[in-house]
């Protein structure tokens, strides 16, 4: 047999091509595309998504390679869904909420107010039934989701006034979007639905009287603090809000075993580095505002409570009429009464008795709000 | 020329031999052995380390093995650290807080007595330079650590007794080690270091008069319930403690790039899986410990403050003597000041509000402390 016979037959003139060293993968390389619903400016969400692309591409030798595309770039933020059930890019970095105008169900990707905080809601993805259902119900849009990065829980917006009582709520102009939006609407509050950038020059001119974005690391350089002075907590409609990896289910099942393998440990590496990144970038930033002259403010309980209930009598109302969001929103809710009784047990007591120990003389740990 | 001669020539012969598909790695295989310092019993600490490595297998398409051996299999649990600076062993998972017989410094690969909590531990180690100190100090062993799982806040153990006040500790037998023990015997506790599965007997027999464990999904599997009334929280001593992969630099650097990310995404896997998985598990652990007559207690305050004084009494002797600890112990508790201030305003806010929140009318979430 000549040596071009046997090539050909054999289909090896690809490995010798490329010479002595060991020379082919076991798979092509594959090049995917993501969007993200973020700008590069919000550097920890946007960073989620290229810290898994770059564990993905890490892990296989550079073979399988996602680039990551910042909001606009190839669809606007809000169109990822779209661009990924459409196959216009093979997935997307999102907050799975934007899309509740699809279907209210969306919003068990990311968050629902009143929802479980971040801890609580990676146990329900990953053991409370939350991946099976959610992709279950993702199948009809041809998206399989896989989880990948939190903020933790938000803050509760920038007020040009204070909010001492429910009745400070009526005719709030307030930019928030989504369920919280649906929610505040029965305590008269006017949900505006701007854009990131637009909401520092609404707020400037008033014609906005508060805004709701993500916490002091990102919400410092929106500059909010400058022309709104009261800064309220907790975010109660975003406790642990969840971004995913939208993929499209076609793609997705194409991939290798060990590429579809890679996707979800790079999603892991982006889940705890957007939720430790933000951790500690949040409390200096929190001292600087708090420094320039922001005023802390928790809403006020009969506030909460009026929220809360606003958010529960939202939830009867859609569990009445959608059998999908009636699924998941069942399963959650039960997994998040078990959560709340685990959480209040041990793991909060630690935190509230620490969020008041004092060394004996010690004065180095006073929150920014008592200065 | 002769394909016998042309293989030859080529080195291909290995290659045709697997047959027609693609039939060779980038690498060669690397087979690797883990040896835990858990027994399989402990499924979800153990699970951990064997989740990395099957993600680490499945992300190499089998090229990087892990093989995961149970506390005794190859050497005792305790002597991990030893197994993987001699080479006994590639990497073991370890709580590193088991080797502050060498030196306390070890403790931060864990948890100290009033330190971070699950969420400010993973910020600390990512960016808070926790991961650059603690790699620096374990240079001198040889070893580089991956961080790869956390039980979340613990329980504060099992006591035959109520513990009622501070003089109630003095000359209470207590089975517990490390850090706490020491800070404990400042308040006249006898630490007792006894093995997991001797602790039911010596605790039936009154040998001893206290155990802590981990947390209810763990404890209840010993049955200390039997034995023990009062389960008492928090677990001030591991308020988040973390496990970790520690591997042999010396194998560790010879790892392939792509081999060494797979190895690190393994670990993220490992991480998310355990914590998530304690918080599904515990609940329903909790409710069944209290169903059968458990009683739970939080430590009195005094208590608290007692032990808290204790240990920071502890630090600063440590401080005082020991450059290597007060080198991270700098670095950890000025990270914690600023976590702390951070967690009490949006985090803890929300997580308290909803510790008590009730859908008007309901009574599906009362604790289980209330029955």
């Amino acid at each position: 047999m000549q040596r071009r016979s046997f090539l050909k037959n054999t289909g090896l003139a690809g490995i010798l091509a490329a010479g002595s060293a060991p020379a082919f993968a076991q798979t092509p390389t594959i090049k995917w595309r993501c969007a993200s619903s973020f700008p590069k400016s919000l550097d920890t969400i946007y960073g989620a998504a290229e810290t898994a692309a770059k564990t993905v591409s890490d892990i296989t030798g550079g073979k399988f390679q996602i680039q990551v595309f910042a909001a606009g770039e190839i669809v606007p933020g809000l169109q990822v869904a779209d661009a990924v059930q459409n196959g216009t890019v093979e997935c997307g970095h999102t907050a799975p909420y934007y899309y509740i105008g699809k279907d209210p169900t969306f919003a068990f990707g990311t968050a629902i107010p009143f929802g479980l905080n971040q801890r609580q809601y990676d146990a329900w993805w990953f053991f409370g039934g939350g991946k099976e259902l959610y992709n279950e119900f993702l199948k009809e849009y041809g998206i399989t989701s896989i989880l990948c990065g939190n903020t933790g829980a938000q803050m509760g917006g920038w007020y040009r006034k204070e909010i001492k009582t429910v009745a400070d709520l009526k005719g709030l102009k307030m930019r928030i979007g989504g369920f919280a939006g649906q929610v505040l609407t029965k305590l008269g509050v006017v949900p505006q639905q701007i854009a990131g950038g637009d909401i520092y020059p609404s707020l400037e001119k008033g014609t906005i009287d508060a805004a709701e974005w993500v916490g002091p690391y990102d919400d410092e350089k929106l500059g909010f603090n400058k022309v709104a002075k009261f800064y309220y907590y907790p975010g109660w409609w975003e406790g642990g809000p969840a971004l995913h990896f939208f993929n499209n289910t076609k793609k997705y099942d194409e991939l290798p075993a060990d590429f579809k393998a890679a996707l979800h440990a790079g999603c892991a590496e982006g889940n705890t580095w957007m939720m430790a990144k933000y951790d500690a970038q949040n409390p200096a930033a929190l001292r600087r505002l708090v420094s320039g002259g922001t005023q802390l403010r928790p809403f006020p309980k009969a506030v909460m409570d009026a929220c809360y209930n606003a958010a529960m009598e939202r939830y009867a109302e859609e569990s009445a009429k959608n059998p999908k969001w009636k699924k998941i929103y069942d399963n959650f809710s039960a997994f998040q009464r078990e959560q709340l009784l685990w959480f209040r047990v041990t793991e909060n007591t630690y935190d509230n008795y620490l969020a008041t120990a004092r060394p004996k003389g010690s004065t180095a740990a006073k929150a920014p709000a008592k200065k």
